[in-house]
Order: structure tokens, then sequence, then C-alpha cells
């Protein structure tokens, strides 16, 4: 009799299994666009640490890290010869800055929960990882590109991003119109190109409700531009302006 | 007369010109592994900014710097998909950190000497630029990745950089057997999860001559591990390597 039981409640249990794996093939399918071949990838994708944590045997965590890795690597391909072949005229400055407006982690957390993968994430259910991971929709965003890349290839994985993450859910032109961050382009070129970089505040004019600001970028400790603002941060996104133009990465 | 010696000119320019590109097509070919259908694209690739300096005529630089961009981005996804199907059982810690020893700019220069590519590559003529612009090989390696994507695709891009570039000219297992740099994976994760993120040296013990230092990884300004070490650097890194420990990255 315990038998039979035994056997009825691995039936029922199989069968809920069943029904919640089609439950997910179909928001797979909602959320890519397409039906996935290789369903235990997705579940991987969505598989937070906080609940991967213990399961491992043999000290190999069965998380979604690595396909995070996998997927960051992919979405960043796929979004630069996007913003490449869209901007022809366009210097690699603007490009990465471009690209890394999309890719960053906010607006990945954002798009994770617009797309409704949020809340398809496994974790270990306390209130606290919500607000100690604030990364995890991001993440398990990269970790489903990763997915769809290992699943179906690189053009089904192209296509995803760009017909259901980037097309609908970005206006390029927006942000572009937002003011281009010259000091974060400066501070990569010099990271790139080896450079020593500094911004200094050599001046202050104006009395105490009225002050201006002069900033100047040091090259390898020598002046190279300078610029002004009605605050230190106006004043250096000035200064790293200028010194752009100067090196064309404008 | 004069008209048939400039018509004269011309043909032997133009001869000279096709004897040139043949022998490009030829150094592609051995560099790619097969041969290019559009050669403007790798023209393109070898030209370095001091070059291109001056031959826009609407503010548009022709230079290999969009293609670098292009191509450090395609270069980066096949070498983590490379290493993340090489390297099944290794955490996402491991397989950045062993990705950036493969494509930073130092093993990118000297990869670009030994597959040839630095001496195909245009810039002023001047011997300054080789000296102002080390890492002239490797964004020319990097545009030459762009280009080959470009031109052939993405599968054809990974066969390039597999067969032609990761499999002959690196050693996996010597590049894993240098000891992992704890502190900028540690450097990597803050920026990731937006941690504050400090080393502290909290103690020096012994003598002048034989000092031994106790670094302290200290994480949004809470002392999260320490380690020991003959040098400031090594006390450091063996804290970092603790942190790792803890936070599952190593």
């Amino acid at each position: 009799m315990a038998r039979l039981f035994a056997l009825v409640k691995k039936f029922f249990k199989k069968s809920a299994d069943k029904e919640k794996d089609s439950q997910l093939v179909e928001s797979i399918e909602q959320i890519t666009g397409s039906s996935p071949k290789n369903l235990n990838l997705y579940k991987l994708a969505l598989m937070h640490t906080s609940a991967a944590r213990g399961v491992s045997t043999d000290g190999f965590r069965e998380s979604n890290e690595r396909l995070e890795y996998l997927g960051d690597a992919i979405l960043g391909a796929v979004i630069a010869d996007y913003l490449f072949k869209k901007f022809p005229y366009k210097g690699e400055g603007f490009l990465t800055e471009i690209r890394s407006r999309i890719v960053n982690r906010e607006s990945l957390n954002n798009l994770a929960k617009k797309i409704g993968l949020q809340k398809l994430i496994i974790h270990d259910g306390h209130r606290r990882t919500m607000y100690t991971h604030k990364s995890m929709g991001g993440d398990a965003l990269e970790a489903l590109v990763g997915a769809v890349y290992l699943d179906r290839g690189f053009k089904h994985s192209r296509k995803f991003i760009i017909k259901r993450l980037i097309t609908p859910h970005f206006d390029l032109e927006k942000i572009i119109e937002t003011n281009l961050n010259f000091k974060s382009i400066m501070i990569e070129w010099a990271q790139r190109e080896s450079k020593q970089l500094r911004f200094d505040i050599v001046e202050e004019r104006g009395d105490t409700h009225n002050k201006e600001f002069v900033a100047r970028v040091v090259i390898d400790n020598e002046a190279f531009a300078s610029g002004s603002g009605y605050s230190k941060k106006k004043a250096e996104q000035a200064a790293a302006e200028k010194a752009c133009e100067l090196l064309k990465l404008k």
C-alpha cells in the first residue's frame, strides 16, 4: 500500500513538474520569440546564486553566473554590430558610450522587469535577497542571452536581442540626446592608451552664490584642455568634451 | 603627347595598384586562412589614425578605429564562448581573468607581430608614431577581426580567431599556471555589484630587512578578509584571494 502511495505521489510530482515546464516553455517563447530546444539551459539562466548555493556536490555551483559571463559578451558583440551599422559616420567613442548606456546594470535590470523575466528568477526566497542582489534581473537577462546563444546559435541570439530587446525597449534618439558623458569617454581612452589622466579644478571665480569653476584635463602630467561651468562636475565635463574634440574621440 | 603620357602613367599606376592589391590579398589569406570578399574592409582595418588624418572631407576620419571597436566586441564574444566550453567546471571569475590575459593590449600587440600583421599597417611613416602608438598592432588586429566579421560573418570570424589566433599562439596551460590576479577579480566584482572596495595595509611586522605586511580587503567600509605577504602587493593579493574564496569567485 505504501509502495502504491509512493508511486501515485511520484506520478503526481512528475505531472506537476511537466506542467511547470510547459509554463516555463511558454514564458520563454513569449520573451525570446522562439521555443527552447534545451530547456535546461534556460532553467540554468534563471537560477540565481542564492538558490544554487549548497546544491552542488563537487564545489561547482550550478548557478547562472557562467551563462551571465557568456551572455554579457554576446550582448556586447551584437549591440556593437548593431550600432556600428546604424551609425556609419560616428566615431568609436560615440559607439562605445551609446552601447554602455544600453547595457549598463540599471538599464538591464529595468528591461528584465519589463519583459517579465524578473518574476521567473529562482532565488532563495528571502526578501533580503531582492535588496542585496539588486542586479539579479540584469544578470538573469544576460544569462538568458547566453542560453539562447548556446541553444540556437549566434544569428538567433542576434535576432532576439535586436527584435525583442533593443527595438521595442530603447529609444535611441532619446539615448543620444542625453548629453554624452565625455569624462567617461576620456577615462576609457586613457585606460586603453595607458595614459595617466587627472581632472584638476584650477580656478574658482565669482562669489559664493554664483561660482564658476575651471577644470583642466591633465594627461601624463601635462595640461591638455580646460573648460568651465557652474559646478565642478560641469567644468570637468566641459574640459573633457574639449579634450575629446582635440583627440577626435567625439 | 602630354595626354598620351598621362594615359600611360595612369595605366602603370593602375597596374601597380593591382599588383599591390594582389599582394595584400595574399597576405590576408595567409593571416586569416581565407580570401577576402571585400578587400576595402581589410584596407580600412590596416589604416592607422596617423595615416588617416586629414584624408576626410566631412569630419569623418576613415581610420580603423570603428572596426577596432567592432572587432574588440567580436573577439571578446568568441573567446568567452571558447573558454566557456573548454572549462565547463570553472567559475566566471576564472573565465574573465583568462580571457583578459588573452586579449590584453600587450598580448594582442605581440600577436600582431607574430602573425605578420604589424608590417602591413599603414601609418604616417614617422618613426615617432611607432613609439607613441604602442598599441597600433593590437588595434589593427582587433580591426582585422571586425573586417573578417563584416566580410564573412560570425562563424567565419570565430574560426579565424580560434584556429589562427588562439590555438597556435596561446598556451592555455601556461596562462592558467601563472597566478591569478585576485585583486583585479575583486575590483571587477566590486564594479559589477556596485560595492565600494578598498585595500588597506593594516599591519607591518618584523624588521626592515624581513618585513611582513598584512592587508585587508574592505567592502562597503566593512573588513571582509585579510592576508599577509612579504610585500604590500603580495599581502594584498593574499587578502584578495581569501576574499575571492569567501565570495566563491575563485
